[in-house]
Formats: C-alpha cells, sequence, structure tokens
C-alpha cells in the first residue's frame, strides 16, 4: 500500500507522518531522495546557487522520482510493504505545472514516463493558507523553491485543490490550521 | 545557426568538431553539460557507482539539456552565434530510445518539452561501425554507458541510421572509416 503525503511548505506534513508511523507499520521515505542517486538529484535541484530554468527543474524532479520507483518503492510494494511516502507525483503537478505555470498535463507526462505510472492507493493531502504555512518555515533557511514568492505558492496552493477535486476517491483533504493531534486522528480514520 | 555532431562513442567526434572550429567560426558546447548545472548532472549520469534506471538516465539528460538550452544555447543563437553542439536530442533518441528501448517517440517527448522542440539546422552523423568505435576508446577509461555492451551499440547505430533515413534534409551521414581530413572536408562541403 501506497500512502503519500502532499502540501504547502509549513503544512505540518513531518509532523504528520511522524504520528502516522506510531500508529502504522510503514517505511517512510522522501522526495526527492531515498536513494543515493536522487539525494544527489535534491542537492543539485535546491541549491540556491544555481538559476535552474523551470523546464530542468521538472525533469530532475521525475529523474529523482524514477530513481527512487526503481531501485527502491516499487521492490518495497512488491514485498508487501506499506509505504508512506513525503511527496510523490501531485508535488510536481502543483509545484512545477500549477507553481511554474508549465502545465499539469505535460507534468503529468513526463512522470508516467518516469514512474510507469505508479499511482498512491491514499494522498493526504494538507490543506493551508500559503500564508500560514510560509509563516510556519519562516523561521528556517529557504531553500529555492521557498524563495518563489506568493503568488507561486497560491498557485501551488489552487493546483492541490483541483486536484483533490477531481479525484475524490483518492484524496484525503485535512485542515492543517487544526490541531496535530486532530489533523493525526483524521488521517488514521480515513486511511483505516 | 545550430550545428551538431552525432555518432557513437569513438566515432571522431572530437577530432570534426575540432576541425570545423579552424574554418568556422562557431562556440561550441558539449552534452551533458557546457553550462555549471548541467556539467554537474552529467557527474550524475556518467558516474560508474549509480546504477541508474534507464528512465532516470533519460529524463536526467532531458535535464541536463533543458539547462543549456535556456542558460546559453538559446541566448546564443538569438545573438546571432554558430553553434557547433557535441551530441544533441538525438544522441538520447538513439542511446535511451534505440539502445535502452524506451522508445523513440516517448525519448521525443520528453525533449521537446525540455528544449521547446529546438531543432538544430544541420546534423554530422559520423557513422561508424559499432566494434570499430568501441575498439577506439578500448584505450581510455569507459564511463558507464560506454560499459553497456555490443548489444546495446547495435541498437544504438541502427536508431541513428533511422533518423537520418528519416530526415535527409537535417542530416548529413558522414562515413567515419575515412581518414580524419577526408571527413572533414565532406563535412565542410555539406555546411557551405
Amino acid at each position: 500500500m501506497l500512502i503519500t503525503v502532499e502540501g504547502l511548505d509549513g503544512a505540518g506534513k513531518t509532523t504528520l507522518i511522524s504520528g502516522l508511523t506510531e500508529t502504522l507499520d510503514a517505511v517512510v521515505l522522501r522526495e526527492p531522495g531515498g536513494v543515493e542517486l536522487s539525494e544527489r538529484i535534491r542537492e543539485l535541484v535546491k541549491d540556491p546557487a544555481f538559476d535552474v530554468d523551470p523546464r530542468a527543474e521538472a525533469l530532475l524532479y521525475a529523474a529523482a522520482r524514477a530513481q527512487l520507483v526503481a531501485e527502491k518503492l516499487r521492490p518495497l510494494l512488491e514485498g508487501g510493504a506499506t509505504v508512506i511516502l513525503d511527496r510523490f507525483v501531485d508535488s510536481s503537478l502543483a509545484y512545477q505545472g500549477g507553481g511554474r505555470e508549465l502545465g499539469v498535463a505535460e507534468i503529468r507526462a513526463l512522470n508516467a514516463f518516469g514512474t510507469g505510472d505508479l499511482q498512491p492507493d491514499r494522498t493526504l493531502l494538507l490543506r493551508v493558507d500559503p500564508a500560514v504555512g510560509l509563516g510556519r518555515i519562516a523561521g528556517r533557511e529557504a531553500d529555492r523553491l521557498e524563495l518563489a514568492g506568493g503568488e507561486f505558492f497560491a498557485r501551488v496552493a489552487k493546483t492541490y485543490d483541483e486536484l483533490a477535486a477531481a479525484d475524490p476517491a483518492r484524496f484525503v483533504v485535512l485542515d492543517a490550521s487544526e490541531p496535530p493531534d486532530t489533523v493525526l486522528q483524521a488521517a488514521l480514520a480515513a486511511l483505516t
């Protein structure tokens, strides 16, 4: 079973995943990353020293994801594991397709190629006002994408909402302005 | 004007390009690479320490190419420069589409996304028997792709031939078994 956790930076993904693993017997992986090559790609794509072209950015995320799927995710799922993935294809649809305005359909095609069209069983979307999310991460050092500005994040949030509305059977939309334990209980109720 | 040079490893691309620049006033760039981010991607994709998934490989090449196009190649062409590019999209069509058997159409779509469908004006294809090409590079340390084996290179050579046959207006097919100066004169004759 593949569970993905999605949402804006500062939405509370890390806290939710930490809570989920206290109840569920699951392997946790993060994107981009999870295997060595993908972690190396992560370093490149997040480095504020590079002025990464948006199309190159989308291709790098898809490459890191393809490597994770082939090297680790698919073998885990075929072995019967439950995997919780901190971001997956929906992140690229929202950030590169919506935020960077490259088009959701185009980004979906790249990722269908890269992942062999692997689909999550359930996707937990932590819904938060972009300003609230940005406020929560204001205390820590921002990576390149987190520096992209308010209109960018508004487009990301809108795209997440559209993805969730288009696939209600897979998406579980959680109100991330609620206390963390309330969010966790709602997530567990939806998963079990 | 964009001139690309294509062919198997060991076909003599470097020698030909060196000869061309003695006659033509051109900027020479190589792929993957040409700008810092793309050179960093090159290091990752060619490193024999990684067992790079073929789909991740195709996406990494497309990412390096997208960055080169956006950061350097398109500005040079818009400024009126002649650019000689050591490998471009046709390399991915031949190596990943044909060699890795991922499909030429699929790889073409990734690269159309990455490059904004930028097309070379002329493509010099150095045609060489795969065994001859591999023999020429036998003395130097092989990178990850050069270790892929004879059947792989036979598929690459076949795909190059099919690409050239499908677009004779763009492709100039050169017999790389001829002496280097003969190849150079044939290339110059075709370009001018």
